[in-house]
């Protein structure tokens, strides 16, 4: 089912408000959710203002969901669970993108830092939602690429879950985003060596003083 | 210190024959290594039979070191550690390249499987070996793509390790092979997402019958 209609959960944050706006100059139609409406309209005012003329609204997060083809976690890791708990009926049946890489720093290196009991935010998502669709995506793509619109987004973002259908939707999503290609990186289970990879870039971007992304060579 | 003078231990398999291709050809003088003398012997008879005028001789591990600037571990996983602790008394003082990567197939999927007590095989080798200088590299370069010396390679080869100069050697050596850029990925604790990321390739490489390799996008 092609999407249409996005709620952003946790969409003040830097990768929630990059989504929201690359979704909506690709046309779609926006929801920002934040756990507090006003939180969210003030992040849309300021992205109109910038950006007259989108078809972005802010509201909370529960009402944020309600007309929503598809569901996008941008939540801080920290807080993953405990919305996901709050917000589980309400997903139940809907396609969930979920966009969460959890990393810790140690000894100045950031490294993945799975939650407990889950390889990946990925996976835990799905087993905490076993009534939706979860897709992992958007996970290597920094905000400030995303939030830098007069800039080209470059670099493949790996869409991983355990339901096809779900990851060509996902897919197709991505692909309407100017400058990304989608890559098709299978079940959930792969969410923890992709968000290992953020972990890496996360690195390379300090070490570097640059701000990468990644590619895929050798497909097609 | 420059490299001219490589050994590579475990270099009968397709990893180590397709570096030793490679390093031959990018003009290093290259010692395959292997248990068995004759088994190596057998190797670089039939490099040489292929590629006339190469510089590589085949000895067995212990000799092949002797003189060698650069010592690379192309070990199997599961020997890493019993031919690290033969070699480590004549692995002392030396640069040391670690390329291996440990996976394990679970329910039809590759995942890193670091050995136990480290988080990457990179870690666990330079745990072992305090008086050498370990870098891993190499990682995320599939063994097929090394051995067609017809098609050109691509793809970035991470390079990482706790001491900056060895390094720097490395990535020389790795600018000395066509086609490859060297991405300086800081020390050896990156290795555990490097690791991860040949996981997520292999299972690429089964999903989309490709052969993947990966770019860093953004640097310089």
């Amino acid at each position: 089912m092609p999407i249409e209609r996005l709620a952003i959960i946790g969409g003040t944050g830097p990768q929630g408000r990059g989504l929201a706006l690359r979704f909506a100059t690709a046309g779609y139609a926006v929801v920002v959710g934040s756990r507090e409406r006003a939180k969210a309209q003030g992040v849309v005012d300021a992205m109109q203002a910038a950006h007259p003329g989108l078809d972005v609204r802010g509201d909370d997060n529960a009402a944020a969901v309600a007309d929503a083809d598809a569901v996008v976690l941008a939540l801080a890791p920290e807080g993953l669970a405990a919305t996901i708990d709050a917000l589980r009926e309400r997903l139940a049946g809907r396609l969930v993108i979920d966009v969460v890489v959890p990393l810790a720093l140690r000894d100045g290196l950031a490294e993945h830092a799975p939650p407990a009991g889950a390889g990946s935010a990925g996976e835990l998502a799905q087993a905490m939602l076993p009534q939706s669709r979860v897709v992992g995506a958007f996970k290597t793509i920094p905000a400030s690429h995303l939030l830098a619109l007069e800039r080209p987004l470059e670099g493949d973002v790996f869409v991983c879950g355990d339901d096809a259908a779900a990851r060509a939707d996902v897919a197709a999503l991505v692909a309407r985003v100017r400058n990304l290609r989608a890559v098709d990186a299978g079940p959930m289970r792969n969410a923890r060596a992709i968000e290992g990879i953020t972990a890496l870039l996360v690195n390379l971007n300090r070490a570097h003083r640059a701000h990468t992304s990644i590619r895929v060579l050798g497909l097609d």
